[in-house]
């Protein structure tokens, strides 16, 4: 059951935020060229809904670096950890396909195929892999502050003890987790395109590789490694100082 | 009562929604195009503003894939679904009176027949009945998905008992489900315009075939079949998904 | 005391507007040009910001025309009307001044005299004196149908008796009549700008006569009345719009 | 340990804030020229994310000018006041050396001086020292009458008793905070950039002068007293309006 709700979780998150790039950057769309406040508000809305559907069921991590993470100070158990992280991706590569088919009218319509991976993934506004993994390490290094901040203001986190259903999932709290994904967004979006989960670029990258979208060219594999390293990395990082910090204890 | 509630709400809907596009499309108007934000922003808050308005009457379906999808899982009784439908497209005709006599000084001013047709009802961005169809089935199925999420996560629903009239109209539900509009309008409004509501597109349709709008062109009955069909189709499949993947059960 | 808060709460309420008004259209600011999204939210925050600081004491009216409509359903003593309107129309003068000593240095660096009167009062898109107080009636009617529903949705209102003090000050109801004054800017602003208020126009309309703005034009007075006349006659309509619907009741 | 708050909280504030500035001003970044909205937005999650992560430790004044205008009104103990000056300038300069980490490969690629030195502090539109500093005055005085209001509020704030830890730290406060942000910078931004905290200006000012930054220009030392004394005296001024009107008294 828990794994379900981390598939459509992220399916939805996907399905969302994939779709916002699509309308902004895809031929003949309404929102083109909408700008960079649509885009942000387009993920952070889609993290909002991903857990206003799922955060009761699972606690809607949505995010292999969040589970990887909470785990990492004992907050989640190891041994759902691998069923989350394969439910995530599972949840990325339909929400990236369910993309595909809501904008499938426009894909012949956009040249540039640059904007066609960017639906599906992140890629560097310039390449330069020890800043981009710094990049991406410090954002979601933030998620996780952030997440867990909401979380221990919500009395869901008490004496270090997550309440794990209920975390991201009562009232304003998953509310605040999109605004979260916003800010990060907003702020430290510019120079990768805040992947900030592993989950969100590879499900996403491994559609973009199989779907048979017209004039696409290639899946950049070799900056793949970056949006899913750097956010475990982040992840415990951020889990960490929380704890260290002590904050909520 | 929960009749005229309908009405009322579906009338708001449209005076606000059909009102922030004719601020950005019609000539002269002090937000013309002002942008996507813009108009997703005020078809959000439009939903939000019906909801607080008219959800403690009668639960604010204030759409006919809301009424219908929550009736086709056992949430709505039927006998209820002909009036709330006849409501809500006789309020979304009201509305779409209101848009006109709001913005009555800029229809002259504006050359443009589409972006007047624009203003009352949805138009594809590039028309293909396939894809035009399966987008409003996505976002309509993201709907009702969101809507059940919301609920259940205001304690509003359990054990597959919807309490009608509170469904989403306590603290802050109304607005959460204006920012689910908003999400769907950012990332899935970009092929069709998200009508994701019959009577949101039919009842302003038979307004601009009727309002004498100076140099209006067409109606595009041909089209209006999908923004009334597809919607339903997505309705009843968000609701399933939502009871068959028992979340909330 | 209460008249106080009304003073202080329309001084903030213009202090913000005819802030956010100043930075997008006076010469040289950093926000010059912004667009009607930050128009929009620059007015919806500076509602919400004026609620939380004087909601608990006076209600935080801040506008002739919700004082009058809710006294003409009976929810408001006739007897307090008038201090209530002379200290908000004196809040928006103080409002006003504030605003000046702000941008003091870009008075001079700006040409257009218009722009300065935008500052401090509406003005229609298209002159059209039928249509112009028509908008500014539907505009303000929306105003108070949805105070009234956010009011209802809080448990201020039941049984048509109305919670003077506490009617928009709790916790997060402040923060919706903001979003409901954005919905409105969005959808309904574009042809006058959106007064619906008599005491946001004719306050800084009257600074606007006296301050020593630099280059400034003509106040219009030709106009004046409009924003005062209609939002009256609005803010009525929809108080007894709610009241006769009887959605709370 | 709340000295560990305000600088982690003012570590988070400048991350968010100076990367927003940094992702639109920089050249090459995803959020390059991304707009007011933006940079607004920006700064206002920036605070509501930090007083999420720190609220309930320290009460999150991240800002001396909100520590020194508590203390004034006897709302805050004098005697705590440096140690959290010190932590918050620190903070920010940590924060400052983030975003330089975060944005790293872009520096190079930025030909301006000006808008480097905008990543970390602000400047005046228009130089003019007495409008510059009259100009933060005001915003920061609103700043804390917002702040008191929202406590007050949320029950934070009774008989002139603030709870300190619990001010801006339950449910959705923060963010109220955090929207009372963003509401200062939509409408009085314009003229400096609305520094309204001593600390986020000198700390990455500091941060500024120190770091290695390819073609970086002045520190613009000339400038720098305004925006850290504006702000004190129009924290204690709006602290000072808040007791004497007496609003939650």
């Amino acid at each position: 059951m828990v794994y379900l709700a981390e598939f459509v979780g992220t399916a939805i998150l996907i399905l969302l935020g994939g779709g916002v790039v699509a309308g902004v950057v895809l031929a003949k769309s309404k929102s083109e060229n909408a700008g960079w406040i649509v885009v942000t508000f387009g993920w952070g809305m889609a993290v909002a809904m991903a857990v206003y559907v799922t955060g009761t069921t699972s606690g809607a991590h949505i995010n292999p670096a969040v589970t990887i993470g909470l785990a990492s100070i004992g907050d989640f158990e190891w041994s759902l950890v691998p069923g989350y992280i394969a439910s995530q991706i599972a949840g990325a590569f339909t929400g990236a396909v369910l993309v595909y088919l809501a904008y499938f009218a426009h894909w012949k319509h956009t040249d540039d195929p640059d904007a066609k991976l960017a639906v599906f993934s992140t890629a560097p506004a310039v390449r330069h892999p020890v800043a981009n993994f710094i990049t991406e390490v410090i954002g979601t290094a933030m998620l996780l502050l952030g997440i867990l901040g909401i979380g221990a203001n919500s009395g869901h986190i008490s004496q270090g003890e997550v309440d794990l259903a209920g975390l991201f999932s009562t009232g304003i709290a998953p509310l605040l987790v999109g605004l979260l994904v916003l800010a990060i967004g907003l702020s430290l979006g510019g120079p990768t395109g805040y992947a900030i989960n592993p989950a969100r670029d590879l499900g996403p990258r491994i559609a973009h590789a199989l779907l048979p979208i017209p004039g696409k060219g290639s899946s950049d594999w070799g900056y793949a490694w970056i949006p899913v390293v750097a956010p475990i990395v982040g992840g415990v990082l951020g889990a960490w100082i929380w704890r260290l910090a002590g904050f909520a204890a």
